[in-house]
């Protein structure tokens, strides 16, 4: 049950595999013998050089990181020093000597000394330039040799330059005394970090100064996003994703809400519709989840009460638009009602009021590094979330002269529409429709007891773009049944489900909500695939 | 991209559904008309009954929670008024009116009165009584015909009994005035909750008693799981798994961790083996990851620094035994490292130890109601986690006669008698094994330097099973390239993988670990399935 797989062996194969790395071993001490006799004789060489220890790749021994090394030149200069942010550099540790793991980030040669700039997670950078007489030349040699992107640990003084450098995130400046090359990237990089950092203004500037900035396509990112998520409006993206989920998490948990992990592999065809990926279960037809809903539904049935699950979510996609992935991050909450439809909206409202608040707080940093690449407003909302009925949307829709279908669903360009009419009019672009016509919303959705045109739905826009559904759910099994089968599921794949409201089941609603799709919009990013660390559509499979 | 699936309707079947709905909302109306009409003339043949009001199912129209109801009756008695949960009924509200949400426990009739025992989630319970003159005969007569399990709500007096009430968990008593049912359970239903809270030391005394208990085995409760989980064992293990998440996650994100989520969909085979569930992704072969490894190791490859995810994990287990699950919760953590691979362990003696004091901690009542049914001893674990080579276990094997390949893997058996040696020595149940002989680990497991027959690798066991795996990774590209040729993988399947180490990496390490998998340990259960709410087998794909 461990994450890492268990991979077969076989008694027969471990002792091949055993006997061909004690050749590797043999080999190996042969070749480390052979090294250090080329290190010694160039120490011969050198004579000069008194300072060699003090600069160097990292030995293989050294990257195996044993507790008992013949200890190498790398080890001996950094153990048992502490490692310092960049972020942490300042003016105040001017004097005192630091060790900083980071990566080239750029390299300016010049005759007899070398400025690099450091960079490191997040996008803290800092300068550091080596020159004579702290260090020898020939390690001025070796630092210019160092290719972009390579992992390095640096051992230097903090000094306070008496130019401000410019460029960097840090202004203070270190003397470098000893590098340490981790890794060594490629010289030649699929895409330069530089150029993927670069916003659509720089790149602009850059056309009319006649030299022109390399543009990063959204491909060329995603093919080699290792590279691209480097960036630090990538780096925050991911960060401020991260806090978002924390904050829905800790919001609920705070209100009973227990989290829970429903199962990925369903039998049969989910909730119908073609969108579904299926495969085979050992023999049974399978597929996997298109949301938790059945299942969380279950879980109320089963007396949790109040429940939520951060989890995959699979759809089998065809359109490729700027929004749709065909596997993302569901948030999905799932609880009992007391008496009303209205109790789930009323926690939409606290939780994600909640959530857009304290990441404007929170956040601050990050969103500015996001907004510094991807300019954007801040997103407007109210403190009490608005509430529209559909048929109060579908008559401002009328007035501004677009017609709709009123027991039909909104499409994209309605929605967006409505998104503009609501901000220009109620002045916010986070919303909530509810009462939608039952004829466009899934089968466990509650009509409305007035009038079962209508259901006890809702969806919720930010930017005038769909984040999220939610409903009532018809709770009586009968009802449910009828309803299944009326919108072509096969009723038996999912009976265990029907029966769970067979034997007593409380009034209950939900919602769920695409992680991804919120931090797009409230970040008003182009794109889905940026806010996805390793996004999955119609086409893309890869990385 | 919200979480409940778009089911494409076409403008046609729009239509043909919204004049169904009308059809249907007209029968509706009729159906209610006749209701009221049958109501009336029951209302005249009832004179006497002056209370009527008082009782009765929800109409459909209470059951759709309308906003602007024809009010109902029990619309009418719970409007505005708060619900009081079970667990919070005590003998200072002694003479105050309630109004209690929860099921039907179970009910006991004596000629003129009733006596109901609700049961809310967790297990809380209170008896109720209802009687004359409080209620009247014919309500009584409805009373005593609820079935077990179905959704009530009671508004009555809190009352200090004047002899203690046994076999509840709240001391009051409750006077019925209204009670009102919101789901009617089946009269038989498939497993009687009451059975399946039964301790096997209950059982066993009903057997001497001569009037056996029902004994619900495996299948029967993971068959019917909404009702098995409504046990208090059941929602005792449930609340325990997710504050072991949120401890997990909370820990992690002081320590500087941020969380991620990863595809599950991948290209190829994803590590190889043959434990791999496969899928077309539109044309394209894919499987489901069986742990987020390379992906994790990408992110940091990224720069994300220190990652976690907490996702599902897929394996294609042929296994049939009490611990391994189809599909499991995966812990997962990587990070980068500065000099060694003991940081990893490091972090897994901070993390474990908290996680385990907390759980103890903030659990108390929980882990109660878990012994309750499963009696067990609390986790024996020290302050500071032993750590102990792969060659020292070996030798302990040894020495208590116990003969194991030292550059093979331990079998469950050796793992198991490994855990006792260890307990006794050094009165620990959770331990550190470490440098595993390369040829058993997988292909991105780093060498030892001293000796690349080990690997810098680790085991932690809780209780005698294995419960998670971690290593140093390989990041050295042609190095890791080498490994997985050789581990069968084919190596073009995973080129964005290696490639990411061309870029320039950080020396790094993680761990992953089964959510289920520490749940069970840790409550010492006997069956992982316990600890997953719809378990997946090498058999079972439902619920």
């Amino acid at each position: 049950m461990s994450s890492e797989p268990e991979i077969p062996v076989s008694k027969k194969a471990a002792k091949r595999e055993a006997a061909k790395l004690e050749k590797l071993r043999r080999r190996q001490e042969q070749e480390e013998e052979e090294e250090e006799a080329a290190t010694a004789s160039m120490s011969l060489e050198e004579e000069n050089e008194e300072l060699s220890s003090n600069y160097g790749d990292l030995t293989r021994n050294e990257l195996r990181s044993t507790s008992d090394p013949k200890a190498g030149n790398w080890k001996e200069a950094v153990q048992g020093k502490k490692r310092t942010d960049v972020s942490a550099l300042e003016e105040e540790m001017a004097g005192s000597e630091v060790l900083i793991k980071g990566r080239v980030y750029t390299s300016r040669p010049q005759s007899s000394k070398v400025f690099v700039i450091l960079r490191q997670s997040g996008g803290s950078t800092v300068q550091s330039v080596a020159k004579q007489p702290n260090v020898s030349a020939n390690m001025i040699k070796y630092i210019k040799q160092l290719s972009c992107e390579s992992v390095v640990e640096v051992i230097g003084d903090v000094v306070v330059p008496t130019n401000p450098v410019k460029g960097t995130s840090q202004e203070v400046e270190i003397e470098v005394r000893k590098v340490y090359c981790i890794s060594r990237a490629l010289a030649r990089l699929p895409l330069r970090v530089e150029d993927a950092a670069r916003s659509e203004a720089e790149i602009e500037k850059s056309l009319e100064s006649g030299r022109p900035a390399v543009r990063v396509n959204q491909d060329t990112r995603l093919n080699n996003r290792v590279l691209d998520i480097r960036t630090p409006a990538n780096q925050a993206i991911f960060h401020i994703s991260d806090e978002l989920e924390h904050l829905f998490r800790g919001k609920l948990r705070s209100m009973g809400f227990v989290s829970i992990h429903t199962p990925k592999l369903i039998a049969g065809s989910s909730e119908g519709g073609s969108a579904v990926f299926r495969l085979d279960y050992k023999g049974q037809p399978a597929c996997l989840a298109q949301s938790p809903q059945l299942h969380k539904q279950m879980a109320i049935c089963g007396d949790l009460r109040r429940v939520f699950e951060v989890g995959p979510v699979f759809r089998a996609e065809d359109s490729f638009t700027h929004r749709h992935l065909c596997e993302f991050v569901g948030l999905d909450v799932e609880m009992e009602i007391d008496e009303h439809y209205s109790e789930i909206m009323d926690l939409v409202d606290e939780l994600f009021v909640f959530i857009f608040t304290e990441l404007n707080e929170k956040c601050k940093k990050l969103l500015e590094a996001v907004g510094k690449q991807y300019p954007f407003e801040p997103l407007k909302f109210l403190e009490k979330t608005l509430r529209l009925t559909f048929e109060e949307g579908i008559q401002m829709l009328k007035e501004a002269g677009v017609e709709v279908d009123p027991l039909g669903d909104l499409n994209t360009e309605s929605e967006r529409k409505l998104g503009q009419l609501v901000l220009e009019k109620y002045k916010t672009e986070f919303y909530i429709l509810h009462r939608y016509p039952t004829a466009v919303r899934p089968f466990y959705t509650m009509p409305c007891a007035d009038n079962p045109l209508y259901s006890n739905s809702f969806d919720v826009f930010i930017r005038g773009e769909e984040i999220m559904s939610g409903s009532q759910r018809v709770h009586i099994p009968e009802e449910l049944e009828k309803r299944a089968g009326e919108s072509g599921i096969d009723v038996k794949t999912i009976s265990t489900y029907i029966d769970s409201f067979r034997y007593g089941a409380p009034l209950h609603g939900g919602f769920g909500v695409g992680l991804e799709r919120v931090v797009m919009l409230f970040c008003a990013l182009d794109n889905i695939r940026k806010a996805s660390l390793y996004p999955r559509d119609s086409r893309r499979l890869s990385p």
